[in-house]
């Protein structure tokens, strides 16, 4: 069907509260901010769309009005109206150009499931829980129990610290992990994000160096350039970060601090063997420097149990543990915590204390509840039993569609596959075609600041892909990679990683 | 009575869920912290104070060491439990060891309202609405009808700009205050804090210099400052800011922009003229620079009405307008919004992002719908009234008690007086005695950099204070400024501003 036609087709909902204007505009935004429509395209005359929308005209030229005067479409007297060149580079186009940060952050945004998906894309892109387990009306019965319990207390200022008795509830769960604190070492958050945020005002001044496992989560590398830090990327090897570059690293810098995701890293999925643990620790503290340990989605692990975390391996002074409640739980709550050495205290709060003054108080004392009530144990349980089967069926479509010159490692947890393509496509080309077929992945360029060592990458989450999508999905992405790939015979790739 | 003694007075509750060992852990920790138990002072003996409260042993035993493990306290062997020094330095003496941040901290903890404050204090320092006027039940019920209506919606990822109805609705109450904008020019974010974080990671780079008023908001300062800002603090008079000192600023200086509150100024409650704010805004064209303007609490006015803000008279391109719905509504919610010039789109979404990926989704729906039926509005109008009595209130007293050497300007709005204080005694010294009185007021100099500045000045709101307190506390620092004041007559005075 003509490209233009995908106009006629989009959604609106008459029972909505969002004015129907406002939903014809974000529709046709989305269509032009991916790439669907093109520069110059023109859109349908008034008349016709409204007819065929069966809404107002009145309403169409609203809408037609808002995307103007945001930029996204331009009107010639007499002849009609276009889509603007600005806003619609195609998206192929935009991949190219990818040291432009705008686009840049388009994909961190998806790497967050949060990009204008078209309702029936096949989404290997979104990386938190899936809206379908979420535990809403448990969640709801909770908060009209708090309501009742403590009236206009659940929304005065709170602690800037974190209600203390959720920083208990986390202490007493923190056991599990074989993790030993205080209520006091702990720092409520509003999400793993406000962690790396508060962590950075905490501990970075312009120009002080850190270490990254080299691929590493964009959000990271974000907020970490935008504090004028110095970046140095470690590579990460199939059993965690390569030690001896980072030796190498460390006795030539001075390192303010290592951020690293021994679980399931993001985006390779790769785990930390214990020795690499403990190597881990051991040079940081040789070398006097912190560990800043992201605790991404450590409790879904596929086998029987996991290896211990850093932080439960330390004597207490040497890793910043950061772990959130919203990715394996309601992304929406933001919602996650810091452990500390008592040391930081003083600035851990302090940046806390600037960057909001305190997390939501009503979220805080629902799930003060819903840990005490062992009901986020049982929770985490059942996302793990749901997404192992999915994981398996991730592995079985592989091993079918996926041509063996495509080198990945076999995560032991978590929502991501991580690819090594073969010679012949590079992850933006790949990146485009899978878009147009409707099969959104990420290109692996997010995840280093030297975007071009990502062009080899790509990752697939299955955190958000239905179960029925999974099949087709890497089908289709299998089909355009043997397509395009050097026919050659290629010889001893070496393994991924 | 002896001041140990107040160790068997506090106040433990055993129905709480909240572990009785934390509970004497935490009361034993504020009297420290507020000064009332000094340095090396002796604690009861365990049996004792178990006795008395009527909790076992054990469980005085393990509050003991939590004290301990955290600093708070020190044993002899054989000899008993002691106060430590290092956290025990007196209120009076932390005063006057006024550079040091965490002290300085502690009082940005009391501006927010924050601190521990004894259950009977009279507090003069909280800065928000007071509990006893949150539209409680209202809300609880929208939250209900939110959660029936979106279920898990409310709770997946939002979009990081904010949940698009809200922004809408936020658009059309807007134009009440003669501001025409688009849901796209507007950001949600996470409490007015969070707006001045963002501000700053999207416009400031290291060593760049801005423009405050001063004094202004001890939390501004401080996120200004962790961004390593250079920050200018030009004067406020009785009508605003000083605009000649502001032009020889901005002529010798590139300023990246000028924040200011123009309508009740925190802390000196005084708001611009109509001729400040066009000068102002005359300025900020001429050289070439950005106003921050923080609607503070610009809806509470105590006359028929209220000068424009800023934005309102601004072509769209020159302020950054942060409002606050935490502030007069309920603070431990963490909503309030930016509307910025379209040309800083990326930069503002991309530090929203950074800074914690988007807003509570829950709190962003109920609050829109909050808005949508009216309910805000009604709000904001009864929140005038009760304030407006209040207000009358603190005149009458401060008329009756206050010594005529203390010079203030009369507030047209807010929550806010500032005094100058006579001859012969400072802000610090005023503190410390108010305090041991039971009577809390935030001293000057939290408000400036150089907080040398502030030792003339006191801060009281009378946000949270109890209307029967009033007359009470401000008789209690009328006669504590009587008796310490210079005798010898005071001549000519200046006026305040």
């Amino acid at each position: 069907m003509d490209v233009i036609e995908r106009i006629y087709e989009i959604d609106i909902d008459k029972n909505s509260e969002q004015p129907l204007y406002i939903q014809i505009y974000e529709k046709i935004r989305d269509l032009i901010e991916l790439g669907i429509l093109s520069a110059n395209a023109k859109l349908p005359p008034v008349r016709k769309l409204a007819s065929r929308l069966n809404v107002n005209m009145v309403t169409v030229i609203n809408a037609y009005r808002l995307l103007e005067d945001n930029g996204y479409i331009y009107s010639r007297v007499g002849s009609g109206t276009y889509v603007s060149p600005m806003k619609a580079k195609s998206v192929q186009e935009n991949i190219l150009h990818d040291e432009d940060r705008i686009i840049r952050d388009d994909f961190k945004l998806m790497d967050r499931g949060q990009v204008y998906i078209r309702s029936d894309a096949i989404n290997f892109a979104g990386n938190s829980l899936s809206p379908e387990y979420f535990p809403v009306d448990i969640f709801k019965n909770l908060i009209i129990e708090i309501l009742e319990r403590d009236r206009g207390y659940a929304f005065g200022y709170q602690e800037s610290q974190g209600f203390l008795p959720l920083r208990e509830s986390i202490v007493n769960f923190l056991g599990e992990y074989g993790i030993y604190t205080t209520p006091d070492n702990v720092q409520v958050i509003s999400g793993a994000q406000q962690g790396l945020d508060i962590v950075s005002k905490a501990l970075l001044n312009f120009g002080d160096k850190i270490i990254v496992e080299s691929p590493t989560y964009a959000g990271a590398l974000a907020v970490f350039n935008t504090r004028g830090a110095k970046v140095i990327e470690v590579p990460v090897q199939s059993d965690g970060i390569n030690t001896e570059l980072l030796e190498y690293n460390l006795k030539n810098n001075r390192i303010k601090f290592i951020y690293v995701m021994p679980d399931f890293q993001n985006p390779t999925g790769i785990s930390y063997s214990l020795e690499k643990r403990k190597e881990l620790l051991r040079l940081a503290k040789k070398y006097n420097t912190l560990i800043i340990e992201d605790d991404y989605v450590g409790d879904l692990y596929y086998g029987e149990s996991k290896e211990m975390p850093l932080k439960a391996l330390d004597n207490g002074e040497t890793v910043i543990y950061i772990k959130s409640f919203s990715k394996l739980f309601m992304p929406g709550l933001r919602l996650a915590f810091l452990v500390f050495p008592t040391k930081y205290y003083d600035e851990i709060l302090s940046a806390k204390h600037i960057s909001d003054i305190s997390t939501s108080g009503l979220i805080q004392r629902v799930f003060d509840l819903y840990i005490r009530r062992n009901l986020w144990k049982s929770h985490i349980e059942n996302v793990r039993r749901i997404y192992k089967d999915k994981f398996k069926k991730m592995i079985d479509n592989l091993q079918k569609y996926m041509p063996k010159e495509v080198k990945y490692n076999l995560p032991k947890g978590g929502f991501n596959f991580w690819f090594s393509l073969p010679d012949g496509i590079n992850s933006s080309f790949l990146y485009g075609e899978a878009l147009r077929k409707g099969v959104l992945i990420i290109p692996g360029m997010v995840f280093f600041n030297n975007s071009a060592l990502g062009e080899r990458y790509i990752r697939l989450s299955f955190a958000e892909v239905k179960d029925e999508d999974i099949e087709k999905g890497i089908e289709m992405l299998g089909n355009i990679i043997k397509q395009h790939m050097d026919k050659k015979v290629q010889k001893s790739l070496s393994p991924l990683l």
